[in-house]
């Protein structure tokens, strides 16, 4: 089937304990691009993508959060849109993930956290699953379980996203949904 | 002469047939990317090679249709200047394309569809000719008949046009018209 | 030296006569996206580096020029800011470059045009020097004497603005007036 | 280690003088295009990535600043954000580098110097160790030290940030300070 990738069983058996996934935004979600214009207003790059791969862990009961250290209102906006966590402004981001574990009394092992900079190191050693998208930088590459073949911004959650699926026996469900199971 | 491909034969019949040519929008007709500015107002990057390959599209009598299952003045300012139908905040692009045919008398050997997610697999199982652009979700790849070499947003759209333009004996029309036939 | 390029010698005598250098817009001078906002404000995205190369040619003598066929006030205020001419709305850019010739006194084969589409074959078939960007539509690319390696803004135009004045012997001046030459 | 490269030691004893890093803004912090919307209105496209290695060097007492002949409102308020001096509408750029040479009463070997086209080159002659990215201009190649192997806007100031932090012992210090030194 074409949906079958060669995932190794160990990065599979991280998979499939995770229920929230935390996601950086700024080379993660998106492409890493900062824009402002002549007034200083900020702009951001989303991808279709990502968005309907969040949209599919919900649907299977895996929470999904933002976290990022800028201020940001156009990531709370699409954290809204898609019915995620908007956590900005945050110094300490490890922190931030581990009150959201201790929130819904969930365990270190059962949280998947994508970031592209060294800032989400202390929140990435935390996670029982980390990744990082193809842009990374190259300090992260052995520090992450994961690293997704799409750079930030153009689809590199969805491949984390498609990962929990498949580890969790929801892929072919989700192919259904639309028509495309085989 | 140069605007020879070696398309294969069965995908050239599929393409003779064709009267309407539907099109996702997000990562098809564009990249991919959901642009917000701070007072969440959303901008679209279309390309001017797709523009030309519909206008050339509808001088030769073929239909085009924009279908999105998102809000879009964007996309729906863009197919007025190209002069195609605009279907947007679509829930169910299958129903909506097979309403395109009913209203037009087409069979869906007809009809071409061009998408590059999950949510666009029911219309493209529909339809005579499926295509889907280089970025697509990889999913997709062999649900289709016709996947292009550049991606959303960068001709992904004209590569299916000049598909369409060749299998039905129009392309050499077209250079005429613009004093380029050999 | 580092400046020497492999141009064929006829490539080079056709460079050497050039006095006007013709540009298309969408996908020459930018990458060919079309951006809109909800209000349908249009935005373009050109290339510092193909600036220079504008502002180095009309030190040298070389008149430069847009020609595009879109409204774009865009283009007319990049024109401004470069000292080009700009030429928009234009339907038959074969007939503005021969009212510019004309206007100027110069034969066909002074003219220099560059283009990405079929809309341009007319320009091009004139041009004593015919080029296209990288990411040009493929059935231009036997139609024209040039084509670059970098795509349309992202320093296409740059790439034939060196090759004018490479031919024409002012690269080491250029080099010169930036303290660069060897 | 992850962190290790294979820097030539030429290259590390000009790092571990450098005790300015000055930059060139669009085509090194921004991939080079110039995006106008219908008023005119200029925007500009950073990289997240850039501005954490910016971060960390004035953290270990290296000043960063932005030297640009544009006038860009946008490149100063990105500037002030990053702790950066701006310097815009520069004529110059040799002679400003200079200036601030003087004011610090610091050397020309002890200033790094990033930029991408030819008018950059009398301040790279100038540079201890003179910098460009992967997108420079073609004939700055053999006139730099060091090209980066990310183009600008996409990370390549990031990698000269990383350089100084390596030649000048600071990059484990700077991993620690986010827990993952090993």
């Amino acid at each position: 089937m074409s949906i079958e990738y060669n995932h190794p069983e160990a990065l599979l058996a991280r998979a499939r304990r995770i229920a929230l996934l935390c996601l950086d935004v700024d080379g993660t979600l998106t492409d890493g691009s900062i824009d402002f214009d002549e007034d200083g207003r900020e702009s951001k790059r989303f991808h279709v993508h990502d968005g309907l791969g969040i949209a599919l862990l919900r649907r299977h009961g895996i929470d999904v959060a933002f976290v990022t250290a800028r201020h940001s209102p156009v990531a709370e906006r699409r954290a809204a849109e898609l019915g995620a966590e908007a956590h900005t402004r945050i110094k300490d981001k490890r922190a931030c993930v581990q009150e959201m574990l201790a929130r819904r009394g969930l365990a270190a092992g059962q949280v998947a956290f994508m970031g592209d900079d060294l800032v989400d190191l202390p929140a990435l050693a935390l996670a029982g699953l980390a990744a990082a998208p193809a842009n990374c930088h190259p300090w992260l590459h052995d520090r992450v379980h994961f690293t997704s073949t799409r750079p930030g911004g153009h689809g590199a959650v969805r491949e984390l996203c498609d990962l929990l699926l498949l580890a969790q026996g929801h892929a072919n469900a989700a192919l259904e949904g639309f028509g495309g199971a085989q």
